[in-house]
């Protein structure tokens, strides 16, 4: 145990004496991940009488739905990341272990960190998911995906050098390589990216460069299915290629990537032809898999994993045989009665995370509950400025008001966060200004 | 020549016929470094009848006096720093090269890059300044300065880090070297830099830890002189002591640093006593030198250097027998009869870039300009919220009142670029909040 039980000289007198707490031994929950689904259920056992543990190698929560404008120069890391310790800082029963996971004990109950362990009665672990290359590992550096800060960041310096290597290139062909961007995967992380792009190019970048034109870009969207945003009804995957269409993305449908390599990328369409395409950005918007902490937890546990690494759970999100272990979010492997697992979207773990703290806190004063369902309240994928889809069953939006919808939606989550008011004074800057001020290039190699 | 003369396929018709420009061979103006010289004397010369590039490594001009907000989690990067070429996007006669520069080919006039060269008919050289060591380069990793927005995230990340660390960590003593924080140099930089510190130590993380009491940092402050910043009047001096006193910031003065390891600092006490003190976060405010581009230049043109390397110019700013050879800024070594050499700040840099774009404009015409003169509006040096301490010759004035100039003056200069409201309304949410949101750790191998 990594804790000291002594109290320390430095504690702070407000907290009252950790150390008692301790010693009387509440229940004490570790929670694996301080994204929406483990924040949300940490946040949801406010007055539960535990202790609480918040485990995370980062020391912020991202509000990873908006990843793509900082990946764009829209918006600023610190803008879409609140300090763990600031979203907790006044929970009394909660503290935060900034500290990496690396293993699980089941039978003694606590949780391997790489320098440490910590013990649990329950344990929520919401480690998320990564970018997944379909066994082509190899393609990871050549095209990053946007899971982290630090992929936003180098993506956001990636396209801003393309633009400069091109004004600089006297080489035509070389010129248009460095103006071809290729995204692929065309879910909602593609799409959002590709309207983006196009943003940048047609509009943002206009007047900044003497000796290309940015809007004679190419960006390239790829998807392997026949329509964009796959998920969507596909009335809606219509409006959304138009919209990509008005922005002048070029979408490749039914085709897959074969190859990527620093100066071109290889693509396949449905009649399996091959063709090489110079382009030196192509960005990685394609596959996830669950975190690897999803194999440890099937080693310990015997739990299945399904083909994305998910951990299959029970109705309850406990592990058969475990009933003191949840999962939850990206790494939960679900389904409702014989459908599809559930999607790796925020709301998902949002109602997962407070589920599992209802189920503990229930627990706690000897009741239960039922199993989890997701009340699922739309589906809301945004391609611009203006340009967005919403799915809500029978009725489908698109254009302005789907935006709307969408800006309204996220600023609604922010607000559970630091960065409310601010962010939604950047937007409407942004929006009334055509601004895009946070684009930077860069990182230790660029100084 | 880098650039083509043929007309790029990719040319921006709304930019008229550049080639045609070139062919009909205006003046050429080359500018090297994008800080608040180099883009002043950009920005006057927008309506000057010459062809004008501004070379810079980096892709934004950077709001440097407000670097230490970065530092210190107030603000993100993207907040104090303005993509060049949005800020010189409509200049017509201004283009933007990411380019480093390397060398001067005097004779041949023109300016080497790592990869081509640019011709010039007058050269305004405005490269700025780095970090200085007095010769212990070996410090530069272990006490990082606060020159880039690179050192200012590493800055932050590592503050933070000593507060995770310390969190963790059970032995009193080693907790005591993790929350010690040392300071080197009381100047303006290394003032602001204790002062956030201790906002931070005694505010921001109040309610953050549960194992320590942030409040029980110990912050220090070095510096080699009887005073705190030794450039402003001796009350003001005593007055920024008294405010550095308040947020807990403990003052060595008459003391320099004679040694620095990963665990540890040596300090030399007036009387040459020393004091190994165990501290894990050591940062540098200490010494600055100029570019080596000003080694380049005197090698080029047997322009004298003074001792921290500054290009000694002519009362006009041009180096002797080269009157097309401008040098400005940090870079410049210029004093005024007989006095002190101009101080390395924002405002000298500005004037100098001002006054170098007129002399230009009026050789066109065939006249002259009298020698520079720098007008000096007054000194501000903040400590923190509410404090600071404003030098204007007969008038000194400190806490709340200087902290109010001082806001109004820096917003005042933020409103020649483009993030002028947004950051007024970050600033005024943060006064209020006594927010600091931008509390990340952020960096490749923090992944």
């Amino acid at each position: 145990m990594w804790l000291p039980l002594d109290p320390p000289g430095g504690m702070d007198p407000g907290d009252g004496p950790a150390h008692l707490i301790r010693l009387v031994s509440r229940h004490r929950v570790v929670i694996v991940g301080g994204g929406f689904g483990g924040l949300y259920a940490a946040k949801a056992l406010r007055k539960a009488p535990v202790e609480l543990t918040l485990v995370d190698r980062r020391n912020f929560h991202l509000f990873q739905p908006l990843l793509y404008q900082v990946a764009t120069g829209g918006l600023s890391p610190g803008e879409i990341a609140s300090p763990l310790r600031a979203v907790l800082s006044r929970q009394r029963n909660a503290e935060v272990l900034l500290a990496e996971v690396v293993d699980f004990d089941v039978s003694g109950r606590q949780v391997i960190l790489k320098d440490g362990a910590v013990p649990y009665d329950d344990l929520i672990v919401a480690a998320g998911a990564t970018d997944y290359y379909f066994g082509h590992d190899e393609w990871a550096p050549l095209a990053p995906g946007l899971k982290t800060v630090e992929d936003a960041t180098e993506i956001r310096g990636r396209v801003l050098e393309a633009f400069e290597r091109a004004e600089r290139e006297p080489d035509a062909a070389r010129r248009q390589a460095w103006l071809t961007f290729v995204i692929v995967g065309g879910g909602a992380t593609g799409v959002e990216l590709a309207g983006a792009l196009g943003e940048i190019a047609n509009d943002t970048l206009r007047h900044d460069f003497r000796h290309i034109d940015p809007s004679e870009s190419r960006i390239l969207l790829v998807e392997g299915e026949d329509r964009v945003l796959p998920s969507f009804p596909a009335d809606l995957s219509r409006k959304a290629a138009r919209q990509l269409e008005d922005l002048k993305v070029t979408l490749r449908l039914s085709a897959r990537v074969t190859a990527i390599d620093s100066e071109s990328v290889t693509i396949q369409n449905h009649s399996r032809d091959s063709e090489r395409l110079p382009a030196r950005t192509v960005l990685w918007a394609a596959g996830v898999r669950a975190s690897s902490l999803g194999q440890k937890l099937a080693e310990r546990t015997g739990a299945p994993l399904d083909r994305a690494g998910r951990v299959m759970v029970a109705p309850d999100l406990s592990l058969s045989g475990h009933a003191e272990i949840h999962v939850i979010g990206d790494l939960a492997g679900f389904t409702h009665q014989g459908g599809k697992p559930l999607p790796g979207v925020a709301p998902v773990a949002m109602q997962q995370g407070r589920y599992v703290a209802n189920l503990i806190r229930r627990k706690l004063r000897g009741g239960s509950v039922g199993p989890f369902h997701y009340f699922n309240k739309g589906n809301l994928a945004t391609v611009g400025r203006n340009r967005a889809v919403a799915d809500f069953g029978v009725i489908h939006v698109a254009g302005f008001p789907a935006w709307f919808l969408w800006v309204f939606v996220h600023l609604m989550y922010i607000v559970e966060f630091e960065n409310r008011l601010l962010i939604f004074v950047e937007w409407v800057y942004n929006y009334v200004t055509r601004n895009r001020g946070a684009r930077l290039i860069t990182g230790d190699e660029r100084r």
